[in-house]
């Protein structure tokens, strides 16, 4: 049965003015499929990315759409074939995978070969707006920038037990993308041990988790770097022995020799990107020292082509290690990070801001100006 | 006390005709130092691409001087502070390494920044012509293309009670280099288990022992790639459950489709480059699986800039890694090469020819058309 509700429609760009919070008509879960009732939803650089892609520009690049890809909530209804939850169970959402090729059978869902064509694709008709005209869902599985949407099992968590409110809901919703991207890829993808320095590129919600986790990790030095002086302070007070401003180095200093003398000469021994700016990609690469590894996760303009002298990467030992997702599993990792939130090591809340979804334009404006780093839409 | 010996001085380029077996004069050891008497050296394609190299073209490139860094012999004398070997005793020949900076003491020894000093600089007044010139001896920390050379401590793997006979002796000299290269590779650096697909590119010295090491890790398929029929043969009797004749591929076919296909369609999960052919590292990263690891192994030209989409690397989750002397720590690796030998796992014997060092350019030649894999130079 089809149902009314509310969803923030990209039509085109958001430069180009083309979001709107609209009425809509949500379709049956089918097979493998759940109706979500959102509370909250995280906004992540990802959906401003792709809702900034004029249509037709990449394959993922089309409109009429419903983007987010954080959602938490509640289980209204479930198609045929769900196991994963039941009505009324609070579940949070993350990336799609198919589940059943030989890389998700080796455990690296979020390198899954479909990763693509099932989070970024479509159209997959899932709204319909006032003329019944469809509107895509399923981005991330879950398009959860709407009050009530069809989510796929694949994407569900199911947090009954493991949260203890709607409250906790909103802001645990973006645990299963950008919190877990930070986080993971200190812990599975850089395995990052108490021998390392970690140096981390960017300090968003990306990289605030990453200087959390490096923190759990008893990482012996753990660096951050940024331009934004609130968000170095905030570094501090997350883990960071050590911040680095990027917009006051000493000027008879390049960024490349300010970090290696901060890192007893040699650099650090993990280095995490986050911004997918080039040139602190090349820094990165260059200032950690040999045999240290290098994790991509910030996304890079899609047509950069970073140049490695090989001979000389060969002789340093160094790795480059592309990563996303922070090659989390979702069902595994979502309740580790609940539990070291209950802990006390892991507090979120220090970087997030609840407002309303019909907000959702002030939300993307301190976005961007900085001041907010990760809102969450709350629906009600 | 200074000595007469022989050794294969580059005088210039082997291009030039640069290369000759003369008579000189060996200093005694010094502090840290010993003087071994060589029985076997084995010749790498590192001497060839260095005493390849017009004098002065790089900072490496210097005549005259001893080349040579995969000998055996016995040592004949020590120096002040010698404490690793004694008089009589075998000794194989490694790589130099610092012993004290924090890669040395983190156990990365093969990437200690001063490999590059240590291994190719100098010149170092070792060995003199008969009108007392100076010769720079200390390639590799063991300049062993002399009948007896002065060798530094931190070279040299004690091999008393593991070494048979004298014969045995030449054997086992390039396991300090190209043969523990080639399985160390497999074995510390891609750290591969029996859930692993490997691909070797090239089939030399280093390949091959890559293929024994593999299959002694039981990974579950390894493929090997050359374009020298006997050599893939061998790479099967060693261990390859499939190989690949690069220049007989199927037309319709690229070479990236090729492997694809042999490995599950999804590529290996580990490819190791022993070639440094840029198409071949190109094509290496395109065909690996998702989150597979790709290992440079082989030197590429100085020049080359491998050019990866970053996005696309980190959509994919794969990891880059350099690697040289297969990150082995050789007191404790060059054993265990020797003990897999005496379990009949790593048949070397299969792909080295012992020739008289005096017909040095016979080994040369031969190793350039592919009749031999591994020349080793026989003192006497």
């Amino acid at each position: 049965m089809a149902t009314k509700t509310k969803a923030i429609v990209s039509y085109d760009t958001h430069a180009n003015g083309g979001w709107r919070m609209e009425d809509v008509t949500v379709r049956a879960p089918g097979e493998g499929e759940l109706l979500v009732e959102m509370v909250g939803s995280g906004i992540c650089h990802t959906d401003v990315l792709v809702g900034g892609l004029p249509g037709g520009a990449a394959p993922i690049a089309f409109y009429p759409r419903v983007l987010g890809h954080e959602g938490g909530g509640y289980v209204k209804s479930i198609g045929p074939g769900v196991t994963v939850a039941e009505p009324g169970d609070p579940v949070l959402l993350s990336y799609a995978f198919c589940q059943s090729c030989a890389i998700c059978t080796a455990g690296h869902h979020s390198h899954c070969p479909e990763f693509a064509a099932l989070n970024f694709a479509g159209p997959y008709a899932t709204f319909t707006d006032k003329e019944g005209a469809d509107i895509s869902g399923h981005f991330f599985g879950q398009s959860s920038f709407a009050h009530l949407s069809v989510v796929k099992q694949c994407s569900v968590v199911n947090a009954k037990g493991l949260v203890r409110d709607r409250r906790e809901l909103q802001l645990f919703s973006p645990l299963g993308c950008g919190i877990q991207t930070g986080a993971g890829t200190i812990i599975n993808a850089a395995k990052a041990t108490p021998d390392d320095i970690v140096v981390v590129m960017g300090l968003g919600g990306v990289g605030l988790s990453a200087i959390m986790a490096a923190k759990i990790q008893r990482c012996r030095m753990i660096i951050g770097l940024d331009r934004v002086p609130s968000r170095l302070a905030l570094a501090h007070d997350l883990g960071a022995t050590h911040t680095i401003n990027g917009s006051t180095l000493d000027p008879s200093k390049t960024l490349v020799e300010t970090v290696k003398a901060l890192a007893e000469g040699h650099g650090p021994t993990v280095t995490v990107d986050t911004t997918g700016v080039p040139a602190l990609i090349r820094d990165g690469i260059q200032f950690t020292r040999n045999c240290g590894r290098i994790l991509q996760v910030g996304s890079a303009p899609f047509d950069f082509n970073l140049e490695l002298n090989t001979f000389e990467f060969m002789m340093s030992g160094k790795q480059f290690l592309g990563a996303i997702e922070g090659q989390a599993y979702p069902p595994e990792f979502v309740p580790r990070m609940i539990g070291w939130y209950r802990e006390g090591r892991f507090p979120i809340e220090r970087f997030m801001k609840l407002i309303p979804a019909g907000e959702f334009e002030l939300g993307l404006r301190e976005m961007h100006d900085g001041t907010t780093i990760k809102p969450i839409l709350c629906w009600s």
